[in-house]
């Protein structure tokens, strides 16, 4: 049993309905928005985006990781966006443990070794919003003229807090 | 000029029929879907998703970076979610370009050394799922009953196609 099936059957719903066939790849709204992987955010429901308006990219946290700077030099340097925003949000599962805390549950569970991963947890939501927009705007590789704005989401009211 | 004015806008109008502040923090449908940042991408449209149902991570190309990886130990081990859904989709950026063309246009334009930086473009998207398939399930952090299954993702009819 997977939800294979189930999103199948959800697709063919989406395709019946389905007029944005003309779409280019480059962004209409030129922005790309850095969020977390939480279930309880719709990105473009919270934010007015239809389909082919902002890049989307989702991690745990949200975070300004290596592979999301990654995904932002892509996003701005071969598809032209020139502006990003950055949404953390209350009750995030990044706040509730540390990187000891997972590191011993994979070793006790999986017998894996994560000694060097850094999980990126924060113990501040509106701090780790403030990181995340510097180390944005001091990568060498995101040009100095791209606006970064920060914000926190409240799960629990769906609102958007500007934090930076 | 930017786009934070719009955002708080649509914002509001969210907020207004807001009615999902009750929901938990781990995914309802227990699922994680890893796909690309493309902005004609709708993952919960085109696969069915309410808010709380399930993880969405996204990166350029929607690959099984170290980040995405990192994302979703997170998702398995603390946020309870059993399956891993991976889209690719056809028209994508990362098909447009090798590492070397990226590496040359930053170091012109930001004078930025990249030369360490692997971009993950790929030439065949089946494959670049398959690939990714594979890192998922080869990864000592990844317990080896977490079923993965695989889909292109086709921008102009919106339909998934099964692929592994």
């Amino acid at each position: 049993m997977t939800i294979v099936p189930e999103f199948l059957a959800a697709n063919e719903r989406y395709v019946a309905g389905f007029e944005k066939g003309d779409l280019a790849s480059p962004p209409a709204r030129r922005v790309a928005v850095l969020t977390c992987m939480d279930a309880r955010i719709d990105p473009a429901k919270a934010l007015g985006l239809e389909e082919g308006d902002a890049h989307v990219i989702r991690n745990a946290g949200g975070r300004a990781s290596a592979d999301a700077i990654r995904s932002l030099v892509i996003s701005q340097q071969l598809l032209g966006t020139t502006e990003v925003v950055v949404i953390h949000h209350t009750d995030c599962g990044m706040l509730t443990f540390q990187n000891e805390d997972l590191r011993a549950r994979l070793a006790e569970g999986l017998n894996a070794d994560a000694s060097d991963i850094d999980f990126l947890p924060f113990s501040d939501v509106v701090e780790s919003v403030h990181e995340d927009i510097a180390v944005i705007r001091n990568s060498p590789f995101i040009s100095g003229d791209i606006p970064v704005s920060g914000f926190v989401y409240d799960v629990h009211s769906g609102r958007l807090q500007h934090v930076g």
